[in-house]
């Protein structure tokens, strides 16, 4: 644990206080010669902006300047980790298996696989296997898992994702992470033997070799999926669990396995809800006795983003707030808006900008910023802070931190 | 050492400056639906707001988001010690004892104490001792001492404090802090047996066991203080000293004990004085030759926030506004005014909100503010930055700081 977390830990102090992290998803947005308005300034926000009266501004930074997060540190920041530790990377394999909602344990291994087409003479000549279709990826796993199935010590499964991908889970004990992928970035060549990265990867190889010689048998006489490689070998990384960190019971309302994925690994309980705000908020009334801390994901400003589509971005964000004034009836105590990193239209990607904050409780200092923008939040009284600096302030504007030192 | 500290005292030159640090503790204020205007927004503060039309703004945070300091931690910030270090936690006992201005060696151990009133069985009746007044304490106290002064190796001292408190000192070589709190914290039952919280501590019990049983023995006959609870066990941190730090000379006025003490633990010469601001002005011309740094604490402003008097804090600031031309007139080259954290006035105690920051030298940037307000202070150019930034900023802008690297 480090100094920060351990500090706020060690202040924890339990209030009957309902703490809301609403987190929109790349909200953050550039103002650009050939993009004059910010998706938050072009759209119309009226309760947005009337929260923002009676709120304080303030910017996030995810990890350091300069730093693009994905969504992993993305949000361990928002939730007070530090994201520039080793345990806040989680691995490709661990988010691919998180995104497709798997269980995962402490000790598990977890793969990310591609399909992939061969040649007579195993050399790659398509690496995503001519990108064949969801349905064609589940049949192939589908054909793979009973040759799996007779290995139980380790313990493989394989579970198809999106077209040609596919996540490989090794459960056991004593495995290892230390082992190199098998793409070779390149066709005209056969995939990478397995090899460890580190001697205590070679175990792990050794029990997987087999597995993966059975994996190949069962596709051999695939049209298009004979092959395959394999990528981000990783574990679960190792972090404090924030129900224990603050002695709060912590619900995430997530439309998307991958956040659900991220805030179990951070000692939140997962409850299943909808994809879009509007139909999550009747879920929240729900569970609103069962929690002391609400976050709450949506992901469809971050896909406007991505697909650089401004106006589809101005309509989520409205459709939020046409549905925000149902939230604010539950009564919360501290509400926060922001996102967990930007994804600017115009460079359709994630990016490192600071991200927009609004933070509402009766301890907060009203300041003058009366929108929800990017230029209201530049000078908004919480100022430029780090992502994991919010969690700090939420505890202390629900009451639940004490005093430090006398 | 620090990093941050330790790279400040490296680059630490001489310099014929002066330096003021003038702290108006808990000066930070909130703006709320029922509080429209804070205390230095409502304030007429003439000289004040003239300085600032010559300065540079900004606003400091005390320890990190959403913490809100003690006076320890939150003079230590300003003094450039890195508050989130354990050292930076003053215990209990020291501060109790720093607060009654008394010497505490470094191998000594403070602790807090409470007359109580118990029962024929020894069961507690009342914590405080019916809450007896100052002069009742002392004259316990006094009662107590003798039965202590034979013993002398560790040697025991009782000081009164305010009402039932008092600070019990031993001093002596090997002794330890790590000793449980002997109040019960409800009535009913007798205090707490004596117990070391670690192996570390148990000499230190078998030493103070004896003693205690004298001072009960003492005060059995006591109508209302015939019981009393041990608390807050604690040494004096091993803080780096400022004066061998940066090569100053630093003088520490401040009416009240406990501010004298910690600045005392960081190495600054005590010099007594008044308790207002305009009362303090003649000693630090007086003694305006003997130092580099003068270290200025005024209480007041922190206590009409605690006491949720917001007119109160308008009427310090106003008069510390007047005197303030007669600090200016001695010549100080670089003034800094903020406070060690914030005490809204609608909250009644501390807070973990930025405070606000006004430094002036020749070195500075003049930036738009035109008064001293949590406003401007908010879009000054300083920016929002830790407490312990302060330290350094305020050596550089008085030319005591080499460039670091070629």
């Amino acid at each position: 644990m480090d100094k920060h977390q351990d500090l706020l830990a060690r202040l924890a102090q339990p209030a009957d206080t309902k703490l809301v992290l609403l987190v929109l998803d790349g909200v953050g947005d550039l103002r650009t010669a050939g993009q004059p308005q910010t998706a938050l300034g072009a759209a119309e926000l009226p309760n947005f902006d009337a929260l923002a009266r009676r709120s304080a501004l303030g910017r996030l930074v995810p990890v350091i300047e300069g730093v693009t997060p994905g969504s992993g540190p993305g949000h361990l920041g928002l939730f007070g980790y530090d994201t520039t530790a080793p345990e806040a990377d989680f691995g490709r394999g661990i988010l691919e298996a998180l995104g497709l909602g798997l269980e995962i344990g402490p000790g598990d291994v977890a793969i990310r696989g591609n399909f992939a087409s061969a040649d007579a003479d195993g050399n790659l000549t398509d690496r995503r296997a001519g990108r064949i279709p969801t349905e064609e990826g589940r049949r192939v796993c589908a054909k793979i898992q009973p040759a799996l199935a007779k290995l139980d010590s380790p313990s493989f499964e394989i579970h198809p994702g999106e077209g040609y991908r596919f996540v490989l889970l090794i459960r056991g004990d004593d495995l290892s992470a230390a082992v190199a992928d098998t793409d070779p970035q390149r066709t005209g060549v056969p995939p990478l033997p397995l090899t460890a990265t580190a001697p205590e990867g070679e175990a792990t190889v050794a029990h997987l070799q087999p597995a993966l010689d059975r994996m190949l048998e069962a596709i051999a006489d695939e049209p298009a999926a004979n092959c395959l490689s394999l990528r981000g070998f990783s574990k679960l990384p190792g972090l404090a669990q924030m129900n224990e960190l603050y002695s709060m019971r912590l619900g995430a309302f997530a439309g998307y396995p991958l956040y659900r994925g991220v805030a179990a690994a951070c000692g939140m309980a997962v409850v299943p809800c909808a994809k879009h705000f509007a139909d999550m908020v009747p879920t929240l009334a729900e569970r609103w006795s069962d929690f002391d801390f609400f976050f709450i994901h949506v992901k469809q400003t971050d896909q406007a983003g991505e697909d650089g589509n401004l106006a589809a971005k101005v309509a989520v964000l409205e459709e939020v707030d046409a549905a925000l004034p149902e939230l604010l009836a539950l009564g919360p105590d501290v509400v926060a808006v922001t996102g967990d990193h930007s994804t600017p239209v115009p460079m359709k990607a994630h990016s490192w900008h600071p991200i927009p904050l609004l933070l509402h409780s009766e301890r907060c200092y009203i300041d003058a910023g009366t929108e929800f923008t990017e230029d209201a939040a530049t000078t908004g009284h919480i100022g430029t802070i780090p992502s994991r600096g919010l969690m700090g302030l939420m505890l202390a504007n629900g009451g639940r931190l004490a005093k430090f030192g006398a």
